[in-house]
């Protein structure tokens, strides 16, 4: 069963983004769902420019994406995402629908932290992410 | 001395557009100024997509464009537009500036429209953006 | 167990593809699989432009992949791929590697082919794939 | 009357550059462009790697380009260049032509060089450039 969302993106198809299918390429996908993790942080209050200053980057091991539908030329869309943590990962299931409700893509991303080029254990992203924990 | 704009679109930086010096890279100036004014033209009542079911085709003869200052990790930035049209040519001049006021490209963008891959004298979208001509 | 390659091309980073990390950004890996999908088809005959004017169009539903290692600035590397057919579906196996023989990711590709807008069993690109078959 | 050109890299047009018009996206010569320089620097044995290591880093002041003729699905071409130098400003001349010698774009791009985020006089990327000045 679907989990919900604990946070929401708005975004529109820019149109560069559409291939000569007349549909978002596949890997413009992988775009949205990293802007939307970006910007999940800074809402939480750790923005990427910040990490980046403390010496720290999360970096993605694995992600898996299901395409369902697609998003055509000026189309607006909802990015969706919630989290769990399991040890040093960050397991972040990302889906995008259109206005509609149809939904677009589903995928798991799978995130670990380093700090100056070494894996962490993850606490110090659990910290910034404590209240959706 | 700077034209007034008739159009302006609130953006950020999404951090993939970001490149290894730090900040967004040269080509992805022309994506925010592309995606500026098809949302420019969707605001005038003719979307990208009405266009090209339409059979128009408005195409890129010439960009010119200073790189006066840069713009970095998840930064918001404006995005302004206005223009000019010449005989078949419609001459957009854009800029763009970050919430402090500093200019960081200025940018002049040549449009010629095609129906069914000919050349027009331009008066579909003459017509469309009539109020502003 | 590893299988065999039946296609393999070689790239090079180029250089707005690292991101502010410098490494290559998450999604260009998309990118670079795409790619080398399309020149596998090229090379067995089938081009992507052929397939559009004949009506076909491949379409990604699902992608996994791990993200073993990275990439940085000016870096040349091998992508490699085989695949098997399972009904209407393609599945690609891709991966790709440095000159030094390193895994920098993992993927597993699943295609299915439309033709005019329709989905289709998979005999026109099984056609096509016919030696590797 | 058209310098000669001191560099030619030859590339093939990914398809994801291609947009929903048919044609290589207007961005996407930017990096055209910059793969091409970079790869000439390279050639002159200051490879972008090499330069950010250093603390140099190039950076676009202005770019001009005229798109003269558009890329299709699949289409080879050729990058070519060749430049000069004017105070601390390096002028870049460049174009690309497709196979039959059809003239596809044609660009002016000024860098200059940034030392640990300083403005140089340049004698850096003259030294390194110097078999061309």
């Amino acid at each position: 069963m679907e989990k919900e969302a604990i946070f929401e993106l708005r975004m529109k198809v820019r149109d560069y983004e559409v291939d000569s299918e007349g549909i978002v390429n596949n890997a413009c996908y992988l775009n949205y769902l990293e802007h939307t993790r970006h910007e999940f942080c800074d809402s939480a209050g750790l923005s990427f420019r910040d990490m980046r200053s403390r010496g720290m980057a999360p970096v993605v091991r694995h992600i898996s994406i299901n395409y369902l539908s697609s998003l055509g030329l000026g189309t607006e869309f909802r990015s969706l995402l919630t989290f769990t943590r399991k040890g040093a990962r960050f397991i972040f299931h990302q889906w995008i629908t259109d206005n509609d409700g149809r939904r677009i893509v589903d995928a798991e991303v799978t995130i670990v932290n380093l700090i100056d080029g070494k894996l962490t254990r993850g606490d110090e992203l659990a910290e910034a992410f404590a209240r959706y924990l």
